[in-house]
């Protein structure tokens, strides 16, 4: 029986990257659904498992995607909404690639320091990318430092998280450099995940944060958020700080993504969202 | 060559039930195209009939589907109007599972009454899956009471029916349980095939309905429109009478629309409308 | 590895044509999107560009189609626009079919005919297909006489053309039958393709283009542009011209078509515009 897989994408097009990796991760047929809103993916779930039998549904999965995360959360938690008990096929999310790349830069920042006990700060955690890579960090056990220009949209997301796992986290202001380089100091490992174009640590502030082991910019367009950190750069170690930029987190990230769209295929229940895909990263580590 | 069918869906996002259903019937390529309307289809179809080699023709085939049973006969029509000579190619319509839940229900009665000469009813006969049914009770010959709460509209529905095959046929009015009771008298076989939540027949008038064999109940939303019937029901026999709800009938329904997919390619110029495709269903009876 | 095609097409349907010959080419996976604009298709190519490494990326292709040959062109620039230096894909273009056909017609007249140095004549050049027919003519060394019914869009449209092929260009006037008369004094091809349902050249004119020794008409629809000339006609020959219709150049279109888009696949770097299919099918005449 053939597998598959049901991708329902919040864009007008279905993201092309997406397909591509389901192809290359051997998903025999693909249904691709642009244009997918909370209201219209009941009745696509429906024909998702209401024409299998129970036992052939896990032939069956579903994968959410498109360049907006909130919209792609909200057809996430509706595709749930649609199963009926044992009439459920597993489901993963990954819009705009954000579970896979929180996963990839956390794993990364893992293999240099331990990050039990240790300090890390990510910077850009309001959004989409940054919230997940600050939820992973305090799943490991850092004490988290959760930045954001406004202190109280920080202070929102770390609740939000605490809301989901149990860590350590604590809003900062990164509005100026000052805000910054406080909440540098100490820290082990810097995650960057702001805005594109806006640079966030100059590389007097890299040099001025000396206990700082790892430093990881997700932006893929330059100006990069951390001076001296290049796209490409994979474990790079210069002045004593092993850097990554999106590039280099690149390729864990597409091994996470397509390991994950196999995982789908394991069991009809699946339900793959940012710690369920980490830890399908985890395993590949090993 | 490869099997290539073109999916001609009528909602805004083509079936996934339907897509499914092709991919399980060994379809190799599938063509999902949402969104089609009579004005549009006529360029698709010309893509389907003007690129193989007449002799290749059998090797492509469309399917009219959607949730609109009324829109997708329009898209049928088209369709076939698009068609050059021998420049065409096999279709098949089953707007909402019309054609195969509608054949799936009358064979299934078949099985427990001769319907030659017998009376049978249909509740929700204007609707598509009980004009449907109606219409092929007609053609085994039963005495078909087509049944809706508007006299009117049953008439209609008979003069419809009549146009399209020769059977006997009797508007009945079923706006209370007083009509539903008269034209449940002497009848063998109840089909109801209503709108959801609107129950036709209680469990007294079942009781009261002493020639009955055979009742057909097509809702799958609860509260159904035979009280005593499940959704589960599989010719379950209690008090006498042989009871099917529409999972109990999905079975069968499965098996009608998966064999009339594989059908299409047998030559380029089947047209699978109601009758042919119970025909079908028939033929995987013996 | 999979080969896939992406297929933006410009319509709101992606066309049936397109994606059955890209099946009977050998395409293992066929992305199709309708709707495509200048626009949206950017983060289309990066998804094609930026999953697979580079060593993989000939394995993926994208092909530009759609009715509108303007629209068309302005998506082609855009996909070739949001390359990345290597990272890149080969990249097709032959909405409406005006490369491949434009190609067989040229191809089907030399093998009648020696262009170059001959005088060649294209009727309803403006249009897209006429313009390419014109250019890979001028390309062959024949002097071409562009004729519509504006001896100014004709200028144009040499112009344009001259932009691109070093070649002999001049405009002529159309728009009576004197001036088609005039246009194809002396000349040995004439290729119609102008506007459905105009008949550009009578009976008695063709009798009068003594010198002619090939006519191809590319109307699909009749009547056709040129008066004796039937669609299925392939190298009829009659009172001493060679005739084509649209259908008996078909094949040779086809062929093209599906050895353009196989190439696609030898590398990631080609970009199929005019010249190019046409050069492709002439390797096929070999």
């Amino acid at each position: 029986m053939k597998s598959i897989l049901v991708q329902l994408d919040t864009d007008p097009q279905p993201s092309v990257f997406d397909r591509v990796v389901a192809v290359d991760a051997g998903v025999d047929q693909l249904f691709s659904h642009g244009g997918a809103t909370p209201e219209t993916v009941e009745s696509l779930v429906h024909g998702a498992i209401f024409t299998r039998g129970i036992p052939d549904l896990s032939r069956t999965a579903i994968f959410v995607g498109g360049s907006d995360v909130a919209a792609g959360e909200h057809v996430f938690a509706a595709v749930q909404q649609a199963f009926f008990g044992p009439m459920r096929v597993s489901v993963m999310m990954d819009s705009n690639g954000s579970n896979t790349t929180a996963a990839a830069a956390v794993l990364r920042a893992r293999r240099h320091v331990p990050l039990a006990g240790s300090v890390a700060v990510v910077l850009g955690a309001t959004g989409p990318v940054g919230q997940r890579a600050a939820e992973l960090l305090a799943l490991e056990g850092a004490h988290v430092r959760v930045g954001s220009r406004s202190v109280e949209r920080a202070a929102e997301t770390c609740e939000a998280i605490a809301g989901r796992v149990d860590g350590d986290l604590s809003p900062v202001a990164t509005a100026d450099p000052d805000g910054v380089s406080t909440a540098l100091e100490g820290a082990s490992t810097v995650i960057a995940a702001g805005a594109t174009g806006v640079q966030l640590i100059s590389a007097e502030m890299l040099k001025a944060a000396t206990d700082l082991e790892v430093a990881i910019d997700l932006n893929a367009v330059p100006p990069l958020g951390i001076e001296g950190v290049e796209m490409t750069d994979k474990a790079v170690e210069t002045d004593g700080v092993v850097r990554y930029g999106a590039i280099g987190v690149g390729g864990t990230k597409m091994k996470i993504h397509t390991a994950a769209l196999k995982r789908l295929f394991d069991a009809n229940d699946g339900v793959l969202d940012t710690e369920a895909i980490y830890r399908i990263g985890e395993s590949l580590e090993a």
